[in-house]
């Protein structure tokens, strides 16, 4: 019986079926160094142990784009190594505080399933979770990818499309957070003097950096999410592919994004949930990515007095600053400089 | 008093000499997250304390390879400095599991020396072993290297050939593995329904993905394993070498290999010993390598129930993928994509 | 109100300004294990914690300069955003081991500023201190960069420059080291057969091996100490800059030549001091650093039989072997190779 794994293929998935992924992992401190050594990350929760104890947490939370890309690498052999496409997600939540010792796994359902036109792929959506080892929920998002179907003379299933909220409420954020005693959140260290109340809705905020990538960097960020997607790692086969070269994971272009942020939404150290994001075009080495940000929406969370929740889109660049904030033109068209489109909630202090 | 050491010459090294290396390192989990960084290794042990607690560790063990490349990294300055080819190593036994916080140290014997015909170099044969701080013995291995004399006109030894072991016994097997409780092994986390029983000799297994290295990846790795050898590192002597390139540490080919067998031979979570290997062509950066793998042998280890032994070959190539098996000729010559030919004992559950 | 920083410039400095800086930080095995990656260090103190409790530490205390670099990295934001040029550091005092799980923070104080005559800069004097969450001071140091003017119209301040020491005094030597039980000081571990009492004044000492580096190595290295200076990150700007391409954060480069000199220096085993420190050339990924060493001077430390003091003058080249110690010419001109000039005390055991 062969031993090699494929990968499946569009006919493998229906709906309601469930997929215990394969490798558990513990998430250490030796992440958490990596991490920043990869991205330059400079949130003062997840930096400092002594930060965060100060207010309220045990010590220093896994940043939430480290579960997110630990959890989101587990699915990867199952759920996407035949896909033609990465078509988006959408109601990415935190549940829980994960810390370095946690271990993680991750089950996925299959929500729907809807065969293309052409018979010869098909959409599947898959609602992923991540779980620690005593069964707590650390995250879950659905997702939906374009896959190659085996053979193309399958018949096609029932298509089934689920429902899929363009965006969380406030008030199903904030289970990450423990309640938090704001005398010890400082200004100078956290980087701002600003909190939840000081932004306003539609406020945008230039990153100003520019972060270069290379090739031994996105590839040893991919690993260590255990992903294990072909294009990111095989510059034999991607010579010959559509781009002559590797492709970037995108979440890679997520976390810098995010890091490059800091400079701006300091008091953001939360990343609650991701409402929606669109990878609008490849990155690859060499790339230089820059970033920008604007509020779309804020909202007090029901019951807490500590936090507010701001709704942020970021948008990334490459090759281009984002002083004049590039933007959609008027005819909905992404300028052509813009690689990233994310939509998400993050959590600050409030001013009291 | 010369303080700057040039690394030892043929001359210096006599058959019962016993040399203690620097530097003694601790193994900790951020050792761990680098070298998952850098292979992307996916075998569940080592990857969840979870998993490897439910099994009866208690919590992950640092995977074996890591502690090979550590101990061998430390016997590179004294032995190796100053050769001009490693030809091969044998009987490499993993005896103990080492956790992060374990302290290590190596020690070598020669046990063996023998005078090349043309009086300017010779080889050497010694026997390396790791211990952690309390004495355990971790692993040992032999290995010969030929090195330069410092003088050709200095008189050859007494030639020493040891004998060594084309493979090592099953029964010799298992040491750093603790009796396991099999009802811990869950197949879809652990990656694959397949144990033991299902591994026929004679099976081939294409492991599909192939990874391309870059050079700050390979010189991470090598650092990370304090490994002192300078073909590795150094582009400005090496471009005038004989491949004007830095050669890859052959333990970096390993370790790929090893990750991407994943595919195929995800129940075989241990390596227990290697019986041999050979570096069939040198590495550089940019190229990809492919492997797959044959199993030779099979056997039962006395006295265990939870575990059995696969005798495996595993081959690399560079720039080929392995559907169809690269192997020797009928005049018994590697493919010329060949990159490495490695002859290991595996463990993996029984079915019981 | 304007969310994104700009950095700091001259108009913003005044005397006895005091900066609290983001973002403190958390320092783990994981770093440890990366900064290992990153450079290949073996000094036996840090490598093990074994080795480290046998001389009466209570594990192995982080490298020096990777606290050095990690507090550094903090103040870049507010000090030198706006930098023309980093014209030197001195002063820099080791002041308590720092241990993996230690939680750091820093403050800066302004001790000096100068316009220059041209009225679009001046310098600007600090005094950084690093300190653990508990008050305790790890490091401190003074370091002077020109900084821009925001506007050139701005009158200049009372120019204050302040008294700055040539090199510290050996007994102020010495606090980040318990007093040792050199019963633990094995010297085959260590690597080396030399004590303090074995160096001389005026003795020259090769270091031999020469690294080359890579861009995804100085930029991993220098975002995991938090360090946010543009010109290591940013290719797209830096191609149309002075030299096209990004410049190596000068701390790598010490990092490096630190690491090079354990084949000579090996029972140098803690950086106790900086007395001063300067950049002659710039390093850029593809240089290949060499380095050697020349023992300036020697000194006991009052009350102490356990370890003595080396004043070390370390210089490292970029592309050109050390074996014939490259330096300053009759005219005082350093030899074009050299890239870095660094003058600090590091301790060694006594041989009692």
């Amino acid at each position: 019986m062969a031993k090699t794994f494929y990968g499946n293929f569009f006919e493998d998935f229906s709906v309601g079926m469930v997929i215990r992924h394969a490798t558990p992992r513990t998430v250490t401190s030796g992440d958490v160094a990596l991490y920043t050594g990869l991205y330059g990350s400079r949130f003062a929760v997840q930096s400092s142990d002594a930060f965060a104890h100060g207010l309220g947490y045990p010590h220093a939370p896994v940043d939430d784009l480290l579960v997110f890309h630990i959890v989101f690498g587990k699915t990867v052999p199952d759920i996407s190594l035949n896909a033609v496409a990465n078509l988006g997600y959408a109601g990415c939540r935190f549940l829980a505080p994960v810390y370095p010792g946690d271990s993680l796994y991750a089950v996925s359902e299959v929500i729907g399933v809807k065969e293309n036109s052409n018979g010869k792929t098909g959409v599947v959506y898959v609602r992923s979770t991540g779980y620690k080892a005593d069964g707590t929920e650390v995250l879950d998002y659905v997702r939906w990818v374009m896959v190659r179907k085996r053979d193309p003379d399958t018949p096609p299933p029932e298509p089934h499309v689920p429902e899929l909220p363009a965006a969380l409420d406030a008030d199903a954020l904030g289970n990450a957070v423990p309640l938090l005693d704001l005398d010890g959140w400082e200004p100078a260290l956290a980087g701002s003097p600003f909190r939840y109340e000081h932004y306003e809705p539609g406020e945008r905020i230039d990153h100003v950096d520019g972060m270069t990538i290379e090739e031994a960097e996105h590839q040893i960020a991919t690993r260590l999410y255990q992903n294990t997607a072909k294009v990111h790692f095989n510059q034999h086969t991607e010579a010959e592919g559509r781009f002559g070269r590797r492709l970037i994971y995108g979440g890679h272009i997520i976390s810098l994004a995010r890091a490059l942020s800091f400079n701006g939404l300091a008091p953001a150290f939360h990343v609650a949930a991701i409402n929606g994001g669109r990878h609008v075009s490849p990155t690859f080495a060499g790339d230089t990515i820059y970033a920008w940000s604007e509020v779309i929406d804020r909202g007090e969370i029901p019951g807490r007095r500590d936090v507010g929740a701001l709704r942020l889109r970021t948008i990334a660049t490459k090759d281009r600053p984002c002083a004049d904030f590039p933007d959609l033109d008027a005819e909905g068209r992404y300028d052509p400089s813009i690689v990233l489109d994310l939509d998400y909630w993050a959590l600050l202090p409030l001013d009291g």
